[in-house]
């Protein structure tokens, strides 16, 4: 028998992040959207005519969400007509590696369970 | 103007692997456990000696639950006393990698709201 007397205080979760996690995932069509920005397809109204089932509604719901968390940022140009553009941050780059991360761990999960 | 007609489907998140994220920081304890574990702390009795705060009930709904998910294993031992002791599985390993990176991030949000 030991007799440790280390004590271990109680480590506190990352909650902002797995807030993050939540809602995103809830959230449905980030992933879509994040997979529009890597293919360059930036323009709320070119995301929706690419994405079958996506209306406008849904995707400013979702835009406004990631730009809260600091995801993705919102750009517009002073052009006749204007243009406004769409695009994944450092933090969302950081961000959407995790959320990768879980899916692989996903697809594991998956897997053995055939 | 081009005229883009790749079209995206929806892409479906990692469901699980998310709601794993939830309820481990919901669980609040995991990565305390966690952090016993790495320390060679198997012992339910021994785990909640080393924790201030720690009860034996809450540390059994915190390792059910971390079981539940296949992320910590329970192994007993034939002897008298019996003993039993936790370990974290392969898929645990990978899962916790995947909140020390939410924590990393955490951190990185926190010390930019400085």
């Amino acid at each position: 028998m030991n007799n440790k007397t280390i004590k271990f205080s109680r480590k506190s979760a990352p909650e902002q992040t797995a807030r993050m996690v939540e809602t995103i995932v809830g959230c449905k069509w980030s992933l879509t959207v994040y997979n529009l920005l890597k293919h360059d397809i930036r323009r709320p109204g070119e995301m929706v005519k690419s994405v079958e089932g996506l209306t406008t509604k849904v995707l400013n719901a979702c835009l406004k969400r990631n730009i809260e968390f600091g995801i993705v940022e919102r750009e517009s140009f002073n052009e006749i007509p204007p243009r406004v553009e769409y695009r994944v941050t450092e933090l969302g780059d950081k961000f959407i590696h995790i959320l990768t991360e879980l899916e692989k761990l996903q697809a594991e999960i998956d897997d053995s369970s055939l």
